[in-house]
């Protein structure tokens, strides 16, 4: 058995936690034999709610789970850390516009970028899940300037999830067949699939699915899911967000074994997206954890509109939060 | 890849099953290299909930997860199954006492057990983890009496996982490292753990474990958790619950290694207890799934006391439900 590793969730008493936490320690993000000591943020508030969940992770008596920290302190939580997903966020109310979310969200990510420099280790993967995702991860990369770029990301896997569940049920395959799926952007109403890439059981989608459906219900069933989710549920995705997570932050660790996927990382200027803005690009990862955005695709008509509607998008978010940026 | 199996969850839309589904469909029950085809039962007001959940399901793109089905009819959900998670029950509200528990859950079980004699595999592995859950399970197994007892469990390895639990963190040792505790009798306030044959990293834990800890504040912890839990979180136990019965289902499934674990089966008698009750005994699992009790044990004065007052519990339930035995 490796020595074990610290990993922090914050917004630990939450929904997406709850699903989250059993997974981590049941070893579907780091390895089935790879210990883990899980450092759990939350606000004062939800603390005694927190030792609950707590309690139950004892109960659960999972042998990869080595210790439980639980914490309102971020410089507790995000000690000595390797990988810490950035769940917690103020979640948006009825009265609230995107602009509002993204200036409520601040000020929390700046503390947490600010003790993510402080305290976590050099080499500490952060996967930002909380919403509005890509602007909290910009707040907390730019006030944490002494770790490098390839510390930060955001989670479209989601997204990219949905699209490869919705192709994998179109045609009848298991959601394993479907590969190569991403997405560009932000993790909003301008997130944009493409399916250019895509393969089934290793052959080339792109001649199975059909405009029409690509257009038409793939495109509205990906973009409207969380609101049929939240009309069917009663509250919103929280399992399946917690899923994505476990994906990204996997893949992240261990590698995507040569396949495409679906990561918001700060951009280097690749297909002209601004320098420093968390963007979502097809990535490979390898098995060192290394990113390298796929360089070099076509970019017709459609994907450049639609790289341009979420730079847009962004540059919009971080204009909100531009006082937060240090 | 193997062929897929067919596994059922009732009570899909509640909270223990939004925790169990995802550990399922990743592969912690029947392992990663085994696909499975869900098949949700719940009751025909929760089916809009329960769409949301499957969207949810499909969202994450788990590579194991083949198919899901939802539906309100048990022929549908049990149809072919070769493992069932029995989760729903009516919930004990506050007027209720543990007899009126027991008389709400009984029609359910009835139709659930003819169902299962009718549709499910004849290898059909059940574990019950509604509550009253060994009385619920009694009921089931008495209307599939074409099924062998060999079908028919009930869980009582939430109670085991917390015992386990309270011990590594009193010695500081991984949960891992505890083995061999097991419950007798009822998932009740008369459950005892058996602490006789624990192990901490093979060594014999007896003596590392002061009998004024263990008839004190262990004993107290482990019977009150499920309400300290429920004070803390605001809510019941759901994930603990799901990581139970998932060690429950992996344990019968692939075998348990030579540990002996808690389990509720029908009793052929075994340490006195009548035939058919179902009652949880210390048990061992070989890896075809068969389940052997640890017969033998020295039954001192304390432990016959435990064993007759569980004995007496569940007669007690069962005399409540005597008219849904058949």
């Amino acid at each position: 058995m490796k020595a074990p590793i610290r990993v922090a969730v914050t917004g630990a008493a939450g929904n997406i936690a709850y699903s989250l936490l059993w997974r981590i320690a049941g070893g579907d993000c780091f390895g089935p034999d790879q210990p883990v000591i899980l450092q759990l943020l939350e606000i004062t508030a939800a603390l005694d709610k927190l030792s609950g969940v707590i309690m139950e992770l004892e109960d659960s008596a999972l042998p990869l789970l080595w210790g439980v920290v639980g914490t309102d302190a971020p410089d507790v939580a995000f000690a000595d850390t390797e990988a810490v997903f950035l769940v917690g966020s103020r979640p948006r109310t009825k009265d609230m516009d995107r602009s509002d979310l993204v200036a409520a969200n601040g000020p929390i990510f700046v503390g947490q970028g600010k003790s993510l420099e402080a305290v976590a280790r050099r080499t500490v993967k952060v996967v930002t899940v909380g919403n509005p995702c890509n602007t909290n991860c910009l707040i907390a990369r730019a006030n944490a300037k002494k770790l490098p770029d390839t510390a930060f990301s955001a989670m479209t896997r989601l997204d990219q999830n949905r699209s490869a569940a919705q192709i994998a049920k179109k045609l009848g395959v298991s959601p394993d067949a479907v590969h190569n799926v991403f997405v560009w952007g932000n993790h909003s109403d301008t997130m944009a699939p493409d399916l250019r890439l895509a393969t089934i059981a290793g052959a080339r989608a792109g001649e199975r699915l059909e405009p029409a459906w690509v257009d038409g219900d793939f495109k509205k069933t990906v973009a409207t899911r969380g609101k049929a989710i939240i009309n069917a549920r009663g509250a919103s995705s929280a399992a399946s967000a917690a899923s994505a997570a476990v994906d990204h932050m996997r893949d992240w660790w261990k590698g995507s074994e040569g396949r495409i996927v679906a990561m918001a990382i700060p951009s280097h200027g690749w297909y002209g997206v601004p320098e420093g803005l968390i963007f979502s690009f097809p990535v490979r990862i390898d098995p060192t954890g290394s990113v390298s955005v796929v360089d070099g695709l076509p970019v017709d008509a459609w994907t450049e509109a639609r790289i341009k509607e979420n730079v847009a998008d962004l540059e919009t978010e971080r204009n909100a939060v531009a006082a937060l940026l240090g």
